[in-house]
């Protein structure tokens, strides 16, 4: 690819990273050492989160290889600096609303229009919402989505943890360092976290699990005060709490890419090859937590999201030499 | 001196890793988060590469996502930095000699005996060497074998790419993105990659081709200055080059691999399932340069790593193999 000013047109990339987490950002660094000229949207879907993604909501990261310990944000801020450190990356904090085929790729935002010939989808997940009354009516009011984000405002009350996963356990920990107490409550058998943070979910004093249990509703005045459960627990199906933390999984963003032909699995989590990050459609790669690898990781997103790079180095020169 | 008697417990573990390079050592932190006793042996193969591998002789890295420049020691080093903050991984500088599937696997080394329950191969590749003068002398000076890793060090210079295969024409156009002049060197009758490759070499502006001439000497003071050629090109056998990156191949350490059954491509590479880095045989992974990703990076091998500490660990878990 010839070398370009980017000033000049500032319309027209090579590739077009949908999504600003992790893996868009170590993308977009890999594009640029290729010779792509780069540009990642953040904040694709309107969600809240800032540039970095949904790492930026977790404060202890250790499993990224090579930091032993960090927080969320600075391991996404380490990245984006990273991607930053190439002149043929633009990061842009713009929320794409639509995305047309035409000879390419034609991208829009709420306040641009861009032309990219690659386009990567890295547009991660959103946060499964609980459905049961006054799940909603409360949220803002006791009912919330990130532990790390809004745990500080606990502080010394009693709260509600549903989910069973690894994530679930975490946010339970992040809780546990504020607040005075933390009922994780799990519809299943039993509550499934890396081993590690089940033995940290042990030791901790004010950590308790609930399992085979499911709140029915949440209840309160103007801000929670109990959940309903659908098993008693020491003899009551209400238990009094403040709060409710929700982790109960996640809905991949991939709508964007299900308009453009792209085949998504039963969890519409987009289906790529894992060797290449390719989708069945020819430009479009998909990279990170939207993608259908069943271990989704910081680290396994941000390979994708580089393989991607260099698939759509490899599908850009083809297709520029390619015989008719 | 007495040899220090291995206590009986040191001989058993989850997760035996074959390969200290950074997807081996990454793979170990894993390994340990997820609970196993893990195991990871370094200079697998006797090869003069010291606990960190073939990323150790890599004086600049600027690729791997979080570290915008490091040299490839201090990035392993952090990585086994890493493994080593969990008490439950052991790091052992020996070479394994033979592998054994009974009940579990019998690694033998040149020391000891481990039995694992499962294996991860991340013994990498080594590089076939241009064995002529001056070449061992200026390496990192600028004889160079990895051209995506390197290319962008020789932005705007004139180098020599040696070899005429597939891999060849491929590093040949990635430093033709960075670098001012790019001459192929290649001792057969023409060079031979995919067609494809081949086109999109005749399209370039600034590559061009040396059949059937061999580099006979690299020469320098500090850093290379030229080649010498056993044929004149353009009336000259003294080819005036500030680098020589040289791709006559490499090969996959997969010998033990092979002994237990396990499937090798054309190349002898291990094929893995990209998903889970599962091989064909049951308690064995790959990750890393000995396996079948056509884009093998750091990043791209340690994710792969990470991926099949998880997958033993899921291995182990359905299998119901009682760890230690």
């Amino acid at each position: 690819m010839e070398k370009k000013k980017i000033k000049s047109e500032e319309k027209n990339y090579d590739f077009i990273i949908i999504g600003a987490g992790v893996a868009g950002l170590a993308a977009a660094m890999y594009g640029a050492r290729l010779g792509l000229k780069t540009l990642c949207l953040g904040t694709s879907y309107g969600s809240e989160l800032p540039i970095g993604g949904v790492i930026t909501t977790t404060n202890i990261v250790e499993n990224y290889p090579g930091f032993i310990r960090l927080t969320g944000t600075e391991l996404s801020d380490k990245i984006k600096e990273h991607s930053l450190s190439y002149d043929l990356v633009t990061i842009k904090e713009e929320k794409v609303e639509n995305i047309e085929r035409k000879k390419a790729f034609i991208v829009k935002t709420n306040k641009n229009e861009y032309i990219g010939q690659t386009i990567l989808f890295a547009t991660g997940t959103k946060w499964k919402k609980l459905e049961v009354p006054g799940s909603k009516e409360f949220e803002n009011k006791g009912v919330a989505y990130c532990a790390l984000c809004d745990s500080v405002l606990f502080k010394g009350k009693t709260v509600a943890l549903v989910g069973g996963s690894d994530s679930a356990a975490k946010d339970a920990l992040v809780l546990a360092e504020h607040v005075k107490k933390v009922y994780i409550i799990y519809r299943g058998g039993q509550i499934h976290p890396e081993p590690i943070n089940m033995h940290r979910i042990k030791v901790a004093k004010n950590i308790e699990i609930i399992n085979k249990t499911n709140v029915i509703e949440v209840k309160g005045d103007r801000f929670v005060k109990s959940v309903l459960l659908d098993n008693p627990y020491k003899g009551s199906k209400e238990l009094s709490v403040e709060g409710v933390f929700v982790a109960i999984g996640h809905i991949p963003l991939s709508e964007l890419a299900k308009k453009l032909n792209v085949n998504l699995n039963e969890k519409n989590e987009i289906i790529i090859d894992h060797k290449t990050s390719e989708t069945n459609v020819k430009g479009i790669f998909a990279a990170g937590d939207v993608a259908d690898k069943p271990f989704k990781q910081a680290i396994t997103g941000v390979a994708e999201g580089c393989t991607a790079a260099y698939s759509a180095f490899e599908y850009l020169t083809k297709s520029k030499v390619q015989p008719y």
